[in-house]
């Protein structure tokens, strides 16, 4: 029997948004597929945001997971930059609820946790741990293990906080 | 010759997306319809983009605009509200990207100034030239009202600042 669970994490961000792919079959945990979608910086805004939203499309087309986990933000004083960053957040759970995905999100302190054991863990630690977890992935960049590391976190715990339609 | 050009205008918020469409032919503008997409405030919050996001849709498909106009939005100081209006404005601005329209954006102020003259110019007054410029339009809420002030404002300067893909 095999009972396989495909996770899509997301690292969402304007000019960079890194993704990555975990299978999950009971406790053992596989890595799939990860990149970046890295829309033109010097096109209108409507258009950045479509090449994200669209790339996004792509991935799930092409890794059809079965649920998505998006780390949530961390909201500086900065309100304009919190604005835009909402925008490109916008895309990673509109693209995956639209094809039917559960999406569930983190905040940061809880991927850490959940990678190394502690809220206060730095990237490079959680980069490290995701090689450790998932050995076929090689050198991912540190939005690709950002992304990773929030399917993981999903994979263990699987507390889905919002159920967006049915599994495909 | 009819040379109608129909415009959408976005007046972006999670809780009550306002839009607008009207049609100008030369120097005459015409009201086409107005309505209010309010998302479930009790669903998780992929799933409120997903409403809103597909009300868009619906809309784009129903009237067919040729171009889309969505107001800027003022940032004020709080960073976390900047940040849910983000995810409401690029609801607004995907769709109708992905739908193939030119979305241009207009301040806050350029609209005021195109309807009523004055940068400084309150909602009511907004509201009462709309209903002077489109008397079809009745009387339209305060949503639907800025949402068809956007509209003409983009009807009457046709400075599309951003261009996406082809009319459809």
């Amino acid at each position: 029997m095999t009972n396989v669970t495909r996770i899509l994490g997301l690292d969402p961000g304007l000019r960079r948004t890194g993704w990555g792919v975990v299978a999950v079959a009971g406790a053992r945990l596989a890595w799939v597929a990860h990149g970046v979608i890295t829309p033109p910086t010097t096109a209108p805004f409507a258009e950045r945001l479509r090449v994200l939203f669209e790339g996004l499309e792509a991935v799930i087309a092409e890794h059809r997971p079965h649920e998505a986990a998006v780390e949530e933000t961390f909201v500086n004083s900065n309100a304009l930059s919190a604005l835009k960053l909402g925008h490109a957040r916008a895309a990673a759970l509109i693209a995956p609820a639209r094809a039917g995905l559960a999406v569930a999100e983190y905040a940061p302190t809880v991927v850490k946790k959940a990678l190394v054991g502690a809220g206060g863990a730095d990237k490079t630690q959680v980069a490290f741990m995701v090689r450790r977890l998932l050995p076929a992935c090689g050198e991912a960049s540190a939005d690709c293990a950002d992304a990773l590391a929030v399917a993981i976190t999903h994979a263990n715990t699987r507390r889905v906080s919002a159920r967006v339609g049915a599994r495909a």
